[in-house]
C-alpha cells in the first residue's frame, strides 16, 4: 500500500477500485468463496438489507428492548434464524432458557415456595417444609397455595418474569447507569439460582437449554458455569461432580435424541469479586481437579462478574501460574477488557489474559483501544467473543453501529459472535445478536460471506478437540448446504 | 513483536512492563520529552486527573449540556483553559462567538427588525425601512419598539439564545434522532443568518470571535467560511471579494491589537446539498480565483452539512479535479466519515478525500471502521480534526470514552482537536473539547505530554506555510513555557 499516483485530476478509478476491493477483501467474510446457489441467496439476502438499512427504524441503533420486535418482523431476523450459525462460545450457565419456561414450567412444579425481598425481588425454593426465613425477606409460601387464592395467576407470573429479566420497555429510565443495571443484573441471577439449583430442575434446565439452542440451529456450546452444588427436596446437597457429571449425562441424553447436535464443553467460571487471593487459588486446583476428572467435558477456566468492580487478573497472578507450575495445562477462557474505563488497573487485562495464554477473549469491548495488545491477540490467533445485545444492555454502547468490533470485523480479526446472557437480555440462541452484528457492525457490505465466516470461526474457535471440530464441521456443513438448498427452493 | 515465550507460570514482569511502556510510547505525546518543570506540572495535573475520574459522575460519559456545568468546575478544565492550545483547525464561521454576545450585543442595535417563524424560531434583518415579509414569518418588527413596550426583556432575549444554541438541559428528549437535531441545528445558522451577514456586524462578529478564541488561549485559525455576500443598511449587498477582504482586513487589525496572536486563514465552504455538480464547479472556479485574489488569506477548500443527507465527493469529481486539471493547486480540508453508517457511498468519503489529496480529513469519525484508509491517511500524514463535543451534540456517539478517536490517539495517528461550532453546542473555544479529549478519550495514562502534542499537531498540520508554522511555534512556546512558570508558581 503506497499513496497513490494521480495521473490526471481525477483519482484513477482503477486503483480506486482497487483499494475498495482490497479493503472488502480484508473483511470477515472477504475470502470466502462461494457457491453458485450461495451467490444466488446473497443476492436475495443483500436485497433484504438494502430494504431494511433504508428503513425509518435502524434496530442496531436502537436499544435491543424496543428493536426486539422491529427485528422479530425481519426478513433478514428470519433468515439467520434458520441459518446453521455453528456454535455459541460465550454463554453463561442460568442464562439460557427463556425465562416464560422458568416460570409456566419449573414454578408450577410441586414443592416450589417463594418469598418476596424488601427491594421488591423475590426468591425460590423447592423444599418439603416451609423454609427457614431468610431476611430482608417475607415468610416463604408455597406457589400452589398462593395460587390456588387467585383468579388469575398472570400477574404474578409476569412479575417474576421481569425480576428474572433485565427487559423493560423503557430501558433509558429503568437502568440510568451501569451501576444500577449490573445491580439489577445480579440480582436477576439470585431469583434464578433456588430455581436451577434444585437437582432435577438443574438437568431439566440445562436440557432445555440445548433445546432452545438447537431450535436456534447452534450445534454446540461452550457453556461458562458456576458449578454449583444442587440441592434435592429433602435438603440434601450434591457436590461439584455432581454438577459436571449432570452436565455431561444431560448433553449425552441430548445427543441421543437430537444426533444433529454435537454437545457442550464447560468452562468452569468462579467470581472475580473475591476478598482474597486464595479463594482463587482453590478454584484453579478444583478446576484442574475435574479437568482430571471429566477430560472430555472440561474445557477450562475463566472470572466472571463485573468487571470494573473486581481485582484484576494481575492480581490474581499465583493462582493463575498454578497450573503451569504444577506442569498442567489449564486452557483459560478469560472475560477481559469488558470495560468503558482506559488506562485503569482492570484496562490491563486484556494484555495479561493473552500473556496466561487465554484460548479466546470475552467481550474485549476494550481491545480497539490497545492496538499493542491487539496485534498480539491477532497473532496469537486468539479470538474475541463478541456479545453485542450484552453490551448494549450493560451499557458499554448505545448505538451497536458505534461497537467497536465493527472494527475488528472489518481487519479480520479472529471473532466470534455470541450471546452472552440470552434469558436476562430477553433474547434467544444466538439469533439476536447475529443479527444485530451483521446489519449493525458488518455495515451495508457484509454479507453472507461474513455470516458464513462467523459460523465457521465458531467451529474454528471453540474448545472441542481437532477431530471434533471436523465433525462439527461435517454436520454444519450439512446442514448449511440443505439451508441454502431449501432457502432457495422456498424463495422461488 | 512476537508471542511472549514464558520461563514461569507468572509471565515474566519485565516482559510485561516492556509491552505495558511500549503502548503508552505509541500513544499521543507518549514520545514527547518534558523539562523537569514540566514534569512536576504533570504530577499535579494527573493527581488532579485521577481525583476527578474517581468522582461519582464522569463528564465525558454524560451529553455536553448536562456536563457542562460539571467541566466548568473541574480543576482539570481549569487548568486546560488556562493552558496554550495552539491553532483551531476547525471551526465554523457563524459558530464561532457566544451567542449571548450576538443577543446583548448585535441585537441591541440600532435598525434591528425579527419576525417570529411558524414553527417557534426567529429571523433577524437590519434595515432603514420595514423590510419585505417574508414566508411563514410574522411581520417584521423594530426590536428597539419591541422591547421599549416590554418591563422585562430577559425573556425574549433568552428565546432568543434558544434558537441561537441546540443548548438545552434535557437534549435527549429534545433531540432524540439525529434527524431532529440536524434539523435544529440547520434552523440555529438561518436564525444568525441575517444578523451576521450584515456589513458592520460581519466584522464586528470576526473580531469578537479572535477575541474569544484568543482568551481561550489559541493563537491561530483555519476558519472554514461560506464566503457569504453582505449587506448594508441601504441593502446595497457586497460580494464575496468584500467578504475575503473583510477577513483579511479584521485579522490584520486584531493582530494589530494583539500582537500575541498570529492570525487566521480561511477554506472556502459550500453545501454539498447542491442539485448539481455545476454549482461545486462554480464554487471550485471561485475558490481558485480568491486564492490568486487573496494568497495569504485563502487556505483552501470544503464541502459542508450533513454528510449523509449530501452528495458524495465522487460525485463531485469532476469538479473536484479542477484544479489539478488546470495546473492549480487548491488544497483541500475534506469533512468526511461524520457518520454511523458503514458500507454507504457517503462512508466512501474519507478514502476520496484521501484520493484527491486532503490536507486534512474534519471528523474522520467513521475511519476506524476503514483500517485501510487509516493506513494510507497515516501514510500520507493526513490529520483527523477530531470534534468531540460536536460529534455527541450531533449523535453520533453518546459516551464519549466511545469516541473512535480514543483509538486513533492511542495508534499515534495524527490528529488534532478542535471544536467545529462551539456557540451552537453553548462551548467556546477549544477548552471544553480539550477537556473531553483528555479525560475520555486518552484516558487514566494520558498526561501533559498529549495535551502538548495535540498543540504542536495544531500548529504542524494547520494551513501555514512553514515560516509562519515557525513563528506559530515560537509564540506558543513562549506561552507554554510562561504558563508552565507561572502554573508552578501559583501552585506552590
Ligand atoms: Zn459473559
Ligand atoms: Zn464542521
Amino acid at each position: 500500500l503506497c499513496c497513490p499516483v494521480l495521473c490526471s485530476g481525477i483519482p484513477d478509478p482503477a486503483y480506486r477500485d482497487y483499494l475498495i476491493k482490497e479493503e472488502m477483501s480484508r473483511q470477515m467474510g472477504g475470502k470466502v468463496p462461494l457457491t453458485d446457489a450461495e451467490m444466488q441467496l446473497n443476492a436475495q439476502l443483500q436485497k433484504m438489507k438494502r430494504q431494511e438499512m433504508g428503513g425509518s427504524q435502524f434496530p442496531p441503533a436502537m436499544h435491543f428492548f424496543q428493536a426486539k420486535p422491529l427485528i422479530e418482523r425481519s426478513a433478514v431476523y428470519s433468515f439467520i434464524q434458520r441459518m446453521p450459525k455453528g456454535a455459541a462460545l460465550h454463554v453463561h450457565d442460568f442464562a439460557m432458557v427463556d425465562t416464560a419456561w422458568l416460570v409456566k414450567n419449573v414454578t408450577y412444579r410441586p414443592h416450589c415456595y417463594v418469598c418476596f425481598t424488601d427491594d421488591q425481588s423475590v426468591r425460590f425454593l423447592f423444599s418439603l417444609q416451609v423454609p427457614k426465613s431468610i431476611p430482608h425477606c417475607s415468610a416463604w409460601t408455597l406457589l400452589q397455595t398462593l395460587r390456588a387464592k387467585m383468579v388469575n395467576c398472570t400477574d404474578l407470573d409476569d412479575s417474576f418474569i421481569r425480576n428474572l429479566t433485565l427487559f423493560t420497555d423503557h430501558p433509558e429510565e429503568a437502568y440510568p447507569s451501569q451501576d444500577v443495571v449490573w445491580k439489577r443484573f445480579e440480582q436477576a441471577f439470585l431469583v434464578v439460582w433456588g430455581l436451577v439449583t434444585y437437582a432435577p430442575v438443574f438437568k431439566d434446565y440445562f436440557y432445555e437449554g440445548l433445546k432452545q439452542f438447537r431450535a436456534d440451529h447452534v450445534i454446540y456450546l461452550d457453556l461458562r458455569a458456576l458449578l454449583p452444588e444442587t440441592y434435592e427436596l429433602d435438603g440434601k446437597v450434591n457436590d461439584r461432580s455432581w454438577t459436571m457429571r449432570a452436565y455431561q449425562e444431560v448433553a449425552q441424553q441430548f445427543i441421543t435424541d437430537y444426533p444433529d447436535f454435537l454437545g457442550a464443553r464447560i468452562i468452569f467460571t468462579v467470581h472475580r469479586y473475591v476478598c482474597s487471593a486464595v479463594r482463587i487459588t482453590e478454584a484453579v486446583k478444583e478446576a484442574m481437579r475435574l479437568q482430571k476428572e471429566f477430560p472430555e467435558t472440561m474445557a477450562g477456566f475463566d472470572l466472571v462478574g463485573r468487571e470494573d468492580a473486581g481485582r484484576t487478573l494481575w492480581y490474581f497472578r499465583e493462582a493463575l501460574a498454578l497450573p503451569k507450575d504444577l506442569g498442567d495445562n489449564l486452557p483459560y477462557f478469560f472475560h477481559a477488557g469488558e470495560t468503558n474505563w482506559q488506562g485503569t488497573d482492570v484496562d490491563q487485562n486484556m494484555l495479561d489474559a493473552l500473556l496466561f495464554n487465554t484460548s479466546r477473549i470475552g467481550h474485549g469491548f476494550a481491545l480497539t483501544r490497545h492496538p499493542l495488545v491487539k496485534e498480539l491477540s491477532r497473532k496469537m490467533g486468539v479470538a474475541v467473543e463478541v456479545c453485542p445485545i450484552s453490551n448494549q444492555v450493560l451499557k458499554l454502547v448505545s448505538d451497536l453501529r458505534n461497537h467497536p468490533a465493527s472494527e475488528l470485523m472489518n481487519d479480520g480479526h479472529p471473532l466470534v459472535i455470541s450471546s452472552d446472557d440470552p434469558a436476562i437480555f430477553g433474547a434467544n440462541g444466538l439469533s439476536f445478536d447475529f443479527y444485530e452484528a451483521f446489519m449493525g457492525l458488518g455495515g451495508l457490505r457484509s454479507d453472507i460471506r461474513m455470516l458464513k465466516e462467523l459460523a465457521w470461526n465458531s467451529i474454528l474457535y471453540s474448545s472441542l478437540s481437532s477431530q471434533l471440530k471436523d465433525k462439527a464441521m461435517d454436520m454444519w456443513t450439512k446442514q448449511w448446504d440443505k439451508f441454502v438448498e431449501e432457502s432457495l427452493s422456498y424463495q422461488n
